[in-house]
């Protein structure tokens, strides 16, 4: 057992409400400094991306009696339903009988984890901004402005869970040699709805994440419990089809038509949304340190923010708590060495999902019209079924397993290259499906061919 | 000739100062401000690295009349000379007969340049600290301190020229979609100093850039006009022998008798030197955009900060001025085209010099010391000197042509690819210097091969 510590932790996001969950059961003391509203008591921002909780979100979930809860709000999708012009509906599989992923709504599950967190005893304090942080003497200085008078509060530890523009992060970047990076893409998402039928069920299937594939642009879905479904458009900022060109309802009008074909009918609802909310633009953060001594850590987000493109920003970051668990357990009371392992530790992981999240972006930008790009998905994907031992799918191995994020990023780096020089057998496209295929992937591997 | 504005500089630097003598000549009227000291009042800090201004530098000078009076300061070096431990010391030219770099004192150019761009009619405020800049009404706010009273300046244009940790840079980060990244090496760098002899000459030979490599630290040595050389001591700040391991007196003595006996005599005032000035950072910063609309613009290190191992931080910062003038030329007074084509022309050179340079610091960090890698300098070098025409080596590209940073990053990798080749030759190190090695350069080059 460690010794009791009074820890803050800024920020009540999910990682910031599970990182407080999981020091409250090791017998510390939490407060969560916020300086938005309590989410609990505000109308969602129109900004969010539906979750997609996977094996390591669970796993952390689990590990402290949570996963129950929290399933209550998900709905599991087993496969992509890909809606592509012209062509009938079609569905692809994730993974193995069984394996999903789970569909939760952020604003709702954020909502249950702050629950959970007060229940475990937490003080949150919202709407109460860190203004400056000394952490020297893990001294946070809280109030309404810069210029009126602040709140001080004296911590032992002090955990940055504040976000991809993390305040905590922002001071330590004025430290000297402190390495850091932010990266914008130039696509740009906004939130849409497509609601419950009127007797409250879904209008597409709702165990399937939907995707309206349209090459430098697409539009997703994904189901909540009360029969709507949270659509992200993914766009260009600036362009000939984008946010900027579509200024106009007559525009909107057009663009949902054309392109959106099977949805039409709710185009006065995705309409209504598109000028109503915001633009958002995302953004990859890497940083190093992710501590400061023994006394401040970052967590989540605002040590590692990636684009959206996996699906694996809060699954990461609740892996970030898990890790750092592990590294309670090991080490007791000595913090530095905790912080140290932790960071050391994290730090590749979080790069390799950071890097596989941004090819996710390009890939899905750029290759999923290419049909040798969907020849080689095809193959690797019969491979893979007929040999489960010798070839997990690098989307599985990052989503079903809790191998690291790096080994994902090393395996599938092996596994594109072998499958760079299957590409290359001449007239591949006749003979996918044959045997001497199977064989030259074994052979690749270093397998043994059988007779 | 455009309509005269009203602008200001943040940053009283060599690039501030000179792009203030470039705008007053263009008609406009140009003041400075500077959070620090006028330089020419003040003790140099004893973190500086000499200069080595090379083609570039020069170019942008001679333009506006300037070289002669900076050529007074300077002393050309035409070589390198290598003190490699128990080997006597050798010399390797620079480039061709009449090419060098020039060994200037960075204080005392910044002196100069203050001095001329003070004569052309600019007005310098020392020691008046930028704290706000509103970027939309191109005002800066500027005190003391943040908490008391400021000044308000409006003006027609900004320019950040505040160094590469600019305050006008962080100002722009707070937009979405600023990209930027800070990365720092594990050296550091200390200034020191090799007096004069009694009689005022120098006591190493002062046309050669004197190097010491000695794996993972190395010091250098420029000379100076007054008989002194300004030496860097590159060196890990953590580890076996670093900057944080030698911390006595009698450490420091034993570091320098056994790594630099050639200069023994030197120890008590390099000893001196080593306690007294302070160990510095090196980093590389890149961003984009370097401009806000048509108002703000980034010149130097404040748009990309480049570490010191190619000798071009001044001089692309200078070549920016030339460039930034060329746009001023050519689009009279619509300042956003002005802007956005010179950051749009300088961002691939910018990133260019700052891959050459950290490369640089790989090669000297860990390739010095490799005999593949000499030699194959060695079978460049003479394959060089044979024919001119076709290989222009990548340090004369970068130092003393004013061909695009960009171009001869692209033009390096294509002659390393070729040299890759050239070293898989077998047995290479006994055929090197043969027809056939020159003949295998010519074929792969697509040149016609001497019957």
């Amino acid at each position: 057992m460690q010794q009791s510590k009074n820890i803050a932790i800024v920020g009540s996001g999910l990682v910031g409400s599970l990182l407080a969950i999981y020091l409250i059961k090791a017998g510390h003391q939490v407060t969560v400094f916020d300086r938005r509203p309590d989410v609990r008591k505000v109308e969602f921002s129109g900004r969010s991306i539906n979750l997609a909780m996977s094996n390591r979100g669970w796993d952390a979930l689990r590990r402290i009696g949570l996963e129950d809860e929290v399933r209550k709000l998900a709905l599991p999708l087993d496969k992509r339903a890909m809606h592509v012009n012209e062509k009938p509906l079609y569905f692809q599989k994730y993974g193995k009988d069984g394996e999903a992923i789970y569909s939760i709504s952020r604003g709702i599950l954020n909502r249950k984890m702050i629950d959970l967190a007060e229940e475990a005893g937490t003080v949150f304090k919202f709407e109460e901004k860190v203004w400056d942080i000394d952490m020297k003497q893990t001294t946070l200085y809280t109030g309404d402005a810069e210029t009126t008078p602040w709140n001080k509060y004296k911590f032992d530890l002090i955990f940055g869970a504040d976000g991809a523009f993390s305040r905590v992060r922002h001071k330590m970047q004025r430290q000297s040699r402190f390495n850091y990076s932010q990266h914008f893409i130039d696509v740009g998402y906004k939130e849409l709805t497509i609601p419950a039928n009127s007797d409250g069920s879904h209008k597409l299937d709702n165990s399937s994440f939907h995707i309206w594939p349209r090459g430098k642009f697409m539009l997703i879905a994904m189901p909540n419990l009360n029969g709507s479904f949270t659509c992200t458009l993914f766009m260009p900022f600036e362009g000939e089809v984008s946010f900027e060109s579509i200024d106009t309802e007559m525009k909107a009008d057009a663009f949902f038509e054309r392109y959106f074909p099977d949805i039409k009918e709710d185009i006065s609802n995705l309409k209504k949304d598109f000028f109503a909310n915001p633009t958002s633009a995302m953004v990859t953060i890497k940083c190093f340190p992710w501590r400061y001594g023994d006394k401040v850590a970052l967590v989540g987000d605002s040590a590692h923010a990636i684009v959206p493109f996996y699906g694996q920003g809060m699954n990461a970051g609740f892996e970030d708590i898990s890790v750092l668990f592990d590294k309670m357990e090991a080490h007791g009371d000595d913090w530095k060495k905790i912080f140290s392992e932790y960071e050391i530790s994290r730090k590749p992981n979080a790069d390799a999902i950071a890097e596989l999240s941004y090819r996710n972006f390009i890939e899905m930008s750029s290759k999923t019209a290419d049909a040798k790009f969907l020849l080689q998905k095809k193959i690797e994907k019969k491979f893979a079924e007929n040999h489960p031992e010798s070839w997990v799918p690098l989307y599985s191995r990052v989503t079903f397993s809790n191998h690291s994020y790096a080994e994902a990023l090393k395996t599938g780096d092996k596994q594109e290259a072998i499958m760079k020089e299957v590409m290359n057998i001449p007239k591949i496209e006749e003979k996918w499906d044959t045997i001497e295929v199977e064989h030259k992937i074994l052979e690749l591997l270093g397998e043994e061919i059988p007779a």
